[in-house]
């Protein structure tokens, strides 16, 4: 349901045009630090309005902490619960019509007609602004074991950029750490590429798609478990459910498929008497298990549901096809919101794992 | 850990060489007739040594079941057991060293040198026949509401089939039910472009991957949970587990990230006075919702680990680097092997979740 | 951790001197209309400083709903949010020195000294106010299918009530819902008695004890799982959660061990074609699964912990022995105000486990 | 369902009268020495037919185990599974008519009247050999970290012990060791007593109930959740899933309602440097949370429901009343035998709250 997690477990609530959203986080160690500034940063990431093509919706986003969080700013073992309230909530601006995309006509079934279908609701993208505090919390656990994961776009629509992860001269943590901050998390030799593919896509009032690409550095050897506690099962199943994703990968991902065995088997080497291994086409995981090489995640953001353009659906008010172009100023690409939930996503997700493995 | 499922619950035990592995099976509803040779047909889909280029490795793979059968062969509702001995096993076949592309390393660390390393022990491909033994009794089960899950090898290396199944003229239910019964379940055009690609693989004691696809008819709209119970998240955490898959897709999958937003929308029609989408780019699944489409599942299987080309690595038992070509006679090529087990892990989750949502 | 349930599942969370307390109550049916006048009369049954002897700290406990209310008052289907303001927090009441009867000492020792200790925290009675507003939506949702939970007082110290439940002359639904509503739930010939022992308590700066019945009536047949999901199991984890309560009981409960077998068997009857037992003595439960009769649940509430009689302890900040007397004023019995906890427990547990079988 | 345990979780199977029953341990340490002679007397203690007047079903009771034990007697870290086979099945001893006390008649209800009711097949006292199993390899994980339960009949009918364990001169744990190693694991000066009261049952064709108390010594402070997995909602829930058990207490347990709060808290003094409490009337948890003193269990059982005098019930081949006096002949008192399966189901959950809170 709305709850993931075994030892590091978030519930997340709220919908896009209700009162508020927000997130409650089960399992960070007492005593933990934490840094109210870096949590905002995060939120800021993700938070609509702020690169120059994102959608125009104004949120601060700013969470209020309710629980967990002790007078000196320590955690102190109990939940930590935080709220970010809904300001710039416009239910007006939504259609009777079920929009082609949006979850709005499965909802339908699956709620009765009862589904708050304001801006999406439950289902909206808004909701990830709690994945990304419980991220938050995670990556600071995650730290203090010099454990960091780093996102960026990998792709927008058919523009790749060329940083290799898995081959033997992959991208430092520095290099990733620092792209990840950029306010386009994008290699440099990209962000323009990149930020094109989107505006011609927003000139069209038509939206595109891209990769994001999360690494994550220092996964200890050993955590995961075989079969259905993998790192991969628990990882994609994070991921995956962060709106409009439709593929996640690891290592090669679905590339490694027209290897051939020799080039797919990453040897095993000493490198100052510890074992690596050279390549990294697994991605940092075999047989469900960390191998401590970084673990190398992509996930597949499909182009915006909301459009413009005028489409073909159903309005449930009629029961009859019909056409419907949404108004408002929607956001033409979400790959780079996504850069930090799906970093959050990874955090949880990996954190979650380790503690239940013994080894935090 | 070895435990699926919250209303379709499987739990699966053993290892490649140990006396036996299998399957509990808890959540059947009672009065399911449980057809053995349904059961024995999919099991032997899987078993090594059926197709011409596959392990030699010999098991009948016939489950004894312990529990949940009445004499009438009618499910009790209690667990569902089923226990397969292990008749062929060889501990002395496996090496020292580590195998690269293995988890004899991280299983190493986790394990702390205890795991039982005789062919992957626990993470050897063999644990995968106690999940289609439960993926024999969802499809049961699902069979009785007309949801039917079909797999195939979509490619080999880079030899892809022309099926189609997102677009307009998508392959029939019947089409692909006819070629998931063959015991090299590709497209017919495509069956020797695929079987040469392996063959290829096996002369030069190398392997090869490929990509199955699932698809799952029939899954009623409103299936699924936002967010960290999405069809997506559930199905996708079943199917990472299953050994040398690196990547999962639903759809259109990473394709979709080089469409436009106007191309990726499934226009909703009316077809016979219920509400389907035109095209179904997205897989049968809106927002982590079923929407009533099939839902289309693509697993990326990597090349088999084991081959007999001398390979960079390590033996803890000197803890120096070595080489290692490993004897023994492999399957150059897993993809046709894990077609019934993709189909069990689709199959398994699926039903976990329409039984989670009240729609069973 | 903090979460309780599988299909109805609720996370509670707050610190009895932080910000707020609250709950997030996933899987409410969406349609069910919400009533926030009987939940606010749930509240307040639980609420302090109602009663004539209860404890005089103020709180007017006015939930907030954040999320899963559409704007008509009806569940859509997502968590269903409250939050409750702390508003006479006054964390200068707490002693430096572990509290005897608290969680303080082994709350030190689990949280390294990072746990709020103000008022409990984490660990306060007061966190059961999220608990109440679950279990009045729970309430909410049994009472559409003709199920209700009715508790009371059943003893203060050695005084017991002589309503008998289990017998062959059981009260009615009717009788019990009567006295579960009184401001002091108990049975009219003892309200004078049980306040009596309250007030001796009292009178000593002491506290005192007392039983709490809670009885479920309408329970389908068949609710409930052998073994590990058995109605008493669930119920059980879900009732001992509460704090301060050291025995949970169905039926005649310890009673039962001192009866013979043809005692003790409840015999099947037809009642207008149906069956019952004529008595029920195991409570409504056989083998873990609910035959159809009231389910009879005891739960023992030790006397409050907070006395002002100085008592043996050690102080964290000295590491000596020293003697400690409690200020402030304490509710010298927290069985009355342990009523409406119960019954929400009793309720969100059996609504859980009718979703879980597939009976709602 | 069938599977209890987060860290370390068991899944149990099989029915009465069906081919077998076992259980699946999932979690065990690799390098745990695996004792086979220590389980069996575990089995041993729990098997019928071996107490004087226990039931004369014959069932050697020798576990197989099929996997997660490597040829050197160690686990390896994969689920332990163990199966016992069914010798004694004798399905035409059990009636038509639903048994008095038993879960014959709600689950004819549950399963649609597919259920194995050949000796209360999934309900029956003999799928606790699993569970005693599986506290066989809790009690070792245990015993390494210097835990122990030990259990004894605490009363048979309205005969008890006067072992006092929640006062200041509490019995030792090496004096409950050698109780819990008897045959008749009772006080010595008791043992004569409760003999006596369960063969005047016998001899009346009739049965009597009694008390289990289990005392786990070593259990570190800390160990427990507040709330949800509290270790009383935990060591609850398992204990409530064994046959017959219809009342769980802890340290003063019902009878802490009749006592003072000066009386009931423990006073918390300096013990060797240690913080230990000078009684122990809240059983070793507060909060929740253990405090490092034994904890205490009773449990509740019933008198056997299988008797041979006629008693009123339905015969679902007729749907009419009628009367039943079962043959074979019965256990008359389950107290001893499940004295064992007390102990099983504490340890396992203690063990799996030690290995969640990160304390193993």
């Amino acid at each position: 349901m709305n709850t993931f997690g075994n030892m590091f477990r978030v519930t997340i609530f709220g919908e896009s045009h209700g009162p508020a959203i927000g997130a409650v986080v089960d399992g960070t160690p007492a005593g933990t630090r934490i840094d109210l500034e870096a949590i905002q940063r995060e939120m800021n990431r993700r938070a609509p309005g702020r690169a120059a093509l994102s959608t125009p919706r104004q949120e601060a986003d700013v969470p209020e902490i309710l629980s967990g969080m002790g007078e000196n700013g320590v955690a102190t073992g109990a939940p930590i619960t935080c709220v970010i309230r809904n300001h710039d909530a416009r239910p007006q601006d939504y259609p009777s019509a079920f929009r082609p995309g949006h979850a709005d006509w499965p909802a339908f079934v699956k709620y009765g007609g009862h589904a708050d279908r304001r801006g999406g609701g439950r289902f909206s993208g808004r909701l990830t602004a709690g994945l990304v505090f419980a991220g938050a919390i995670a990556k600071t656990v995650l730290a203090a074991r010099g454990i960091e994961v780093f996102g960026r776009i990998k792709s927008i629509s058919n523009a790749y950029d060329n940083i290799e992860m898995c081959g033997e001269n992959a991208a430092s943590r520095e290099e990733l750490r620092r792209i990840a901050a950029k306010i386009f998390p994008a290699a440099d030799n990209k962000e323009n590429d990149f930020l094109d593919h989107i505006a011609w896509a927003k000139e069209e009032n038509d939206s595109v798609g891209g990769v994001v690409e999360a690494v994550c550095f220092g996964v200890p050897a050993g955590a995961g478990e075989p079969f259905f506690s993998s790192m991969e099962s628990r990882i994609a199943s994070m991921v995956f459910s962060i709106p409009a994703i439709k593929g996640v990968e690891f290592g090669r991902g679905f590339e490694i498929t027209t290897m051939r065995g020799r080039e797919a088997n990453d040897p095993l080497v000493l490198t100052e008497s510890t074992i690596t291994t050279r390549t990294n086409n697994n991605g940092g995981v075999l047989g469900g298990i960390a191998n401590g090489m970084p673990v190398i995640v992509r996930a597949a953001i499909k182009p915006t549901s909301s459009i413009s353009i005028p489409q073909q659906t159903i309005d449930p008010a009629t029961g009859a096809e019909t056409t419907l172009a949404l108004g408002g100023r929607h956001d033409p690409c979400i790959a780079p919101r996504a850069v930090p939930v799906v970093e959050a996503g990874v955090a949880i997700a990996v954190l979650d794992l380790i503690m239940e493995g013994g080894l935090y």
